[in-house]
């Protein structure tokens, strides 16, 4: 097996620009709306809570954005990441497709989300920001947040879901270790905070609390703005440096694949490696190229939503995005990839996927964690389980590939490993992982809640 | 800051053989003992617990031997590893010096071990060996192991210290994520387990015990050998690959290093790193480079223990070697750096030791820590707490090199990620972690308890 199994661009070859998917639609992306008013939202609506950079980026259509000089020198630190062609999992399916990987777990938290928390907290810093709050579930984006607010001297408050605090000390240990501050939510900091401790002391919290006291601290403060990990198009810019460099290397190698496939919370992973590919389907050169959003099926907004306007947050604070949406009151069941445990989805995959450009599929559970063991077992990756979705769906195309003998190229948007989901993979091989029956009741429910547009 | 950052090889140009510092030292290495006769032991004293070619490398005076290409291609995974230039920990500690560091953390389980781990299964695998029993403490050599065995069909089966097992099960779930069967020691599977378990069903093991039931299994089966990860003259041989990519590197860039640091266990990772180098002060080229092998305060093997022949295991079981030692029966403190906590030292390493070749220093736990929190906060990598004992070092030489004004090349060989340490973050970060009072006492009584050479 004395094949090339890794493929990585000089230093100097990493990406000078972000690719911007704006510039490029066959239809621009529909309006965010102001929930009081139903009118479209301006820059002033957001700029208490974001920099004016971070809000130019969010409406603009320039194709390509220059990536600032001192972001880049952050990125060097793991970036450019590896391509790896995945020689011992085709050689274990016995299958004639060719299957490569893009690896963002070496990033120092792990995985994609510092591609983007670097970029938020260098325009933050440059407008003089000394302050920046956010939510945290599982601990991801808090720890990827306060590993880049390190960089620029700006501190970090991380409100973070009282139960997972609880349940996993070690991620706020990680935001700490790079001087981040991680308190659970309900805190008694703020009033959104107070008020649900004074109704229930022993709160759980949850994400939509969580962003209402990031938010409310975030606007008591001049000093202060808010960041969000994923969802916002300027997310999936910084993203977009994935892709790019996906791009790049295939065409060294002189491959273009047939399907991409990555999993989707949020979305903005999976955008990021697929926006730089989908512009060739969009201009007429790669029309049967394919692309695969995996998505749980315990959650799953993108093939069983509706595609509406909503809140992108459960307690209705934010802007109304048009999206494929379970409903903002939706609770997912506690999958352990709770990264894709996510109402709504990133309005520009949305948009993508009611064009027809790109295709949806959702995966149970138990499924991708023995797609995850296999990859674990041929590739070495201890991959997380939010990636097993993905793998699972690799899997079963390499595998379709086998019984038609078509020699496909399957690229993978490998997101990160598992190293602290290890209770996970514990829950599974000990046999006590379940699936969970399809949420049909709690999705009706929900979607009977969507606000009304105006 | 827009000065390059990463060196890497190319994948075609990873070394193609180990070296083997036995060609080149200036004297032979002291032989190993047999225990009951103080003979030097023959090949077929090992027969039972390695295969033959491990045996033929442990006593080998050829330079260079050959990396099999099963070999290569499972380090394809994630070697060549990356040479970093720290060049933001340089400007937080405004030295002239210009600091690099080899990071290993990147292998799927997380360190250095899977450099020898894999070549250690193969062996086993060519001479038709289906299980390998070992014994693992904090639980990175038993998922090196786990992880090596799943490439070449090999059972491995780890005895992990009972204390360990319990309190680090992430570990155990990773060895089984890789197939690996893992169980806690004492365990009633072996004589020396049940001895145990009749003495004190609550007994929390210890890594000699082990050792003890892995040899016993081992050796009741004739399908069956021992794997050891440390210490030995073949394990070092193996982990010659990171000094051989890094100096590869260095001559590219055209630097050479004035001070090499690393910290010391049982020796393999840093030795790896530094024998192709001491090679150059041995032939006279570069008779000033300096080596510093930094071990902890309170397991002062190289800094306080005499230069005697000594068990390498706590029960006895093992051949006498002539090594820097505080007796087999010293029990190290609880540190954090698990690694660390080892009586002895590789044979190789205290040869070099008591030739004037190289140096040794030690240092205290909290200190350690600091360092490593600086090294977080600048270079953005979570290190083991094994590994901030090198960081300390390598910012006080810089440190020293700021005040006197010299640009020295510092050369770090970084071991590990430290995201299964978290709870040793944590101790720190909350002002719980101590320093252990030098273990003056322990050492006097082990020191006594040394075995007699005939």
């Amino acid at each position: 097996m004395n094949k090339k199994t890794k493929f990585i661009l000089d230093e100097e070859d990493m990406p000078r620009y972000w690719y911007n998917i704006q510039a490029d639609l066959p239809k621009p992306l529909p309006p965010v709306l102001h929930p009081g008013t139903g009118n479209p939202i301006g820059p002033q609506d957001l700029a208490p809570l974001f920099p004016m950079e971070l809000i130019k980026q969010e409406v603009s259509t320039e194709r390509y954005i220059e990536i600032p000089d001192e972001v880049r020198d952050v990125y060097r630190l793991w970036r450019p990441t590896t391509l790896f062609r995945a020689h011992r999992l085709e050689k274990a399916l016995d299958t004639p497709a060719k299957i490569y990987y893009k690896y963002e777990g070496t990033s120092p938290p792990g995985s994609h989300k510092p591609n983007t928390a670097v970029a938020q907290a260098y325009y933050n810093k440059m407008e003089g920001i000394k302050r920046i709050t956010t939510e945290t579930g599982a601990g991801q984006w808090g720890s990827a947040l306060s590993f880049a607010g390190s960089f620029f001297g700006i501190e970090i408050k991380v409100y973070m879901v009282r139960i997972s605090y609880d349940q996993k000390p070690y991620r706020r240990v990680m935001m700490e270790a790079w001087g981040g501050k991680c308190i659970p939510s309900p805190s008694p900091e703020t009033q959104a905070g107070r008020n649900m401790l004074a109704k229930d002391p022993d709160s759980p919290g949850s994400l939509g609390l969580a962003i209402s006291e990031a938010v409310e601290d975030a606007v008591s403060r001049d000093d202060t703005h808010y960041s969000l990990g994923s969802v916002l198009n300027h997310v999936l810019l910084h993203q977009s440096i994935i892709g790019l460099e996906t791009k790049a290397l295939m065409e060294k190698i002189g491959v273009y694949p047939d399907i991409i496939v990555g999993c989707v919370g949020g979305g903005s992973n999976f955008a990021g490696m697929y926006l730089p590919f989908v512009k060739d389907k969009i201009d007429g050169t790669k029309p049967n190229l394919r692309i695969i959003n995996v998505e749980p099926a315990s959650c799953p907004t993108l093939t069983k939503g509706p595609y509406a306007y909503d809140f992108g947050d459960q307690a209705g604070l934010t802007p109304l995005m048009k999206m494929f949406t379970l409903g903002h009151n939706f609770m997912p069941p506690p999958i352990h990839a709770g990264g894709l445990r996510y109402h709504g989805m990133a309005p520009i995959i949305c948009h993508l996927l009611n064009l027809g450009l790109v295709e949806a599929r959702a995966e149970h559970q138990l499924g991708t964690f023995m797609a995850g063991i296999t990859f674990a077992r041929t590739e070495g990756i201890i991959s997380a389980p939010e990636t097993m979705h993905a793998i699972k769906v690799v899997i079963d195309e390499a595998l379709k590939c086998k019984e038609s003998g078509e020699a496909k190229t399957i690229l993978l948007a490998h997101s990160g490993h598992g190293h602290v989901d290890m209770a996970a993979y514990e829950a599974y091989l000990s046999g006590k992982l379940s699936d969970y029956e399809h949420p049909t009741g709690a999705i009706k429910e929900s979607l009977a809640q969507l606000p009304k547009v105006y």
